[in-house]
């Protein structure tokens, strides 16, 4: 069994429904539904093997030995696998993204999809997209969400066998855009994982996610029939709320920079003035400015007029988790 | 009855726990309590005189005639004292201020505050303080609390004769201040009295509203034991509540701009420090930034070096509405 080399490689996704807090914390069943788009450009290649000789996992995060907080978290989901499959050897892992970490963009979302994917297919599971969708999830809530491409819904589960995300449409079903206004490259303060322990804090947590089903059906609507007005005002309002629970828990959570609410007015004013443009910004400050292909490049020529913004990512809908075609196994 | 000429002077009050949203919209009766603290030095003079011999009411406020809006809000109050004191006449209203209007420093507070007991006075009413701030409120919610100085509760009350305010320590109790930090002096696009009325459209004020007299009893302890920290704590998550409603209401309103962001970032950090400081925003992009006395010198250092500050306005625990003293009738 040990001893094949697999690599996977796996994107983000930006949540257009967002997911901010867990109803299980040690299963990471989240306390709402959520409702995202894989991108296409950001990935994640990750590749594993599992070797007899080793003395302890070998963790390799973007060129250097991880840090101590990001092996512990690896070396965990390696032993679910190691459990799983019967395979008791440690694992060399390398993992190499295109983008920044821990800076809104859902680093760990693509990296927890890749890594189960090549863990899982290394330590010979052969697990389908629900079951990889599972057992991402136990790494990272909306790693669960990156095993599919396109449009992806992640359920919230009552237990570990229903807490999984199943496509929604395809890739091709709607070329939207996302440009990722980037204002820092800096790893935020505070990690998604500590962040969703802190949700409960909000009194105003249990509302958000007591109205989540009725904003996924709306956006979900929204998607199947291409209507980016009504996508917008529930994808504003999603994120909106999200942050509202960030920045009223305790300690608060202020992720949104002076950039950040830039870019929001400047969004907002380019919609009324007619553009299909909308924002949304995960657990950090950059901005994902949601557009139909049409108008994106509009928008990307005024962002660049917008002071503060560092870089800015292109992306379109994008493919779910594969392995690549070098390895030993066969891809599901 | 008519052709006295009062002048009262009254001063504007920021609220540490805030009013937004009313639960009588036409009687301003506010969805939950509210405190705050009256401020010095910054203040709104009217004079008012009604005549006989005008044909209609003449508005002038900072100089010039007013808008027909704030013109109409003006005679619509002065409707209401004509109808309580029988005084048919209409009125000639001189109101000046020393701080920029609709820029989240409370204007309408201070406005209605100095309006309505130059006007009650001069219409020949003998209002005692109580009676001033339930008229006050029919004007402007806030400008209930601007009647009495130093620290103030504003009741909701379920009818119009019981929601008023009342002084819960008088401004010598505690030497606080507020560096109001003002990073825009345009007047703001959406009014207080239009937001109000968007409140309940937010999934959040609900839960807000419920938890605010928790909130409240919370401040209120901390002022009357001079307990910073504790305050610091409240005063944040209350001001953060109000803008949570705020940017999730429909159409969302986003009064926070870049810089009152990075004002917000670098109060929480200079706490952090040691410093004694918080911050607070009414609705606008102005933060108040409450400190200590004993650290306010080195607060207002602090704030000088960060871009987009236009002005430092600082004002400490102020007094209630007053009448001047060359008036022809005596105040209360």
């Amino acid at each position: 069994m040990s001893e094949n080399s697999v690599t996977a490689i796996a994107s983000p996704n930006i949540a257009f429904i967002k997911y901010w807090g867990n109803r299980d914390p040690a299963l990471r069943l989240p306390a709402n539904a959520s409702l995202s788009m894989t991108l296409s450009n950001l990935q994640t290649t990750t590749t594993v093997i599992f070797d007899d000789r080793l003395e302890a996992d070998q963790i390799e995060i973007d060129g250097s030995p991880a840090s101590a907080k990001a092996a512990s978290r690896v070396t965990m989901h390696l032993d679910l696998i190691r459990t799983l499959s019967g395979v008791p050897a440690f694992a060399s892992m390398r993992s190499q993204s295109n983008f920044p970490a821990g800076a809104g963009i859902a680093s760990s979302a693509s990296a927890f999809a890749a890594l189960t994917a090549a863990a899982s297919n290394a330590a010979g599971l052969e697990l389908d997209k629900k079951q990889l969708s599972i057992l991402a999830r136990r790494g990272s809530g909306s790693a669960a969400r990156s095993i599919f491409g396109g449009f992806v819904q992640l359920f919230s589960g009552e237990v570990n066998e229903d807490g999984y995300a199943e496509q929604l449409a395809p890739a091709e079903h709607w070329h939207l855009v996302d440009l990722i206004a980037v204002v820092t490259k800096e790893h935020k303060s505070t990690g998604s994982s500590a962040g969703h322990l802190l949700a409960p804090t909000s009194p105003i947590q249990a509302p958000r996610v007591q109205d989540a089903a009725r904003r996924l059906e709306t956006c979900k609507d929204a998607i199947l029939q291409k209507d980016f007005r009504t996508l917008a005002q529930i994808v504003e309002l999603d994120s909106n709320l999200m942050h509202s629970v960030m920045m009223t828990s305790e300690p608060p959570l202020l992720y949104l920079e002076p950039e950040s609410i830039s870019v929001m007015k400047h969004v907002t004013r380019w919609r009324e003035a007619g553009l299909d443009v909308c924002y949304t910004i995960d657990a950090g400050p950059n901005v994902h400015c949601i557009c139909s292909f049409e108008d994106s490049h509009e928008v990307e020529h005024q962002l660049r007029s917008i002071d503060g913004i560092l870089d800015i990512y292109r992306c379109s809908p994008g493919n779910g988790v594969a392995l690549t075609a070098n390895n030993e196994q066969a891809p599901q």
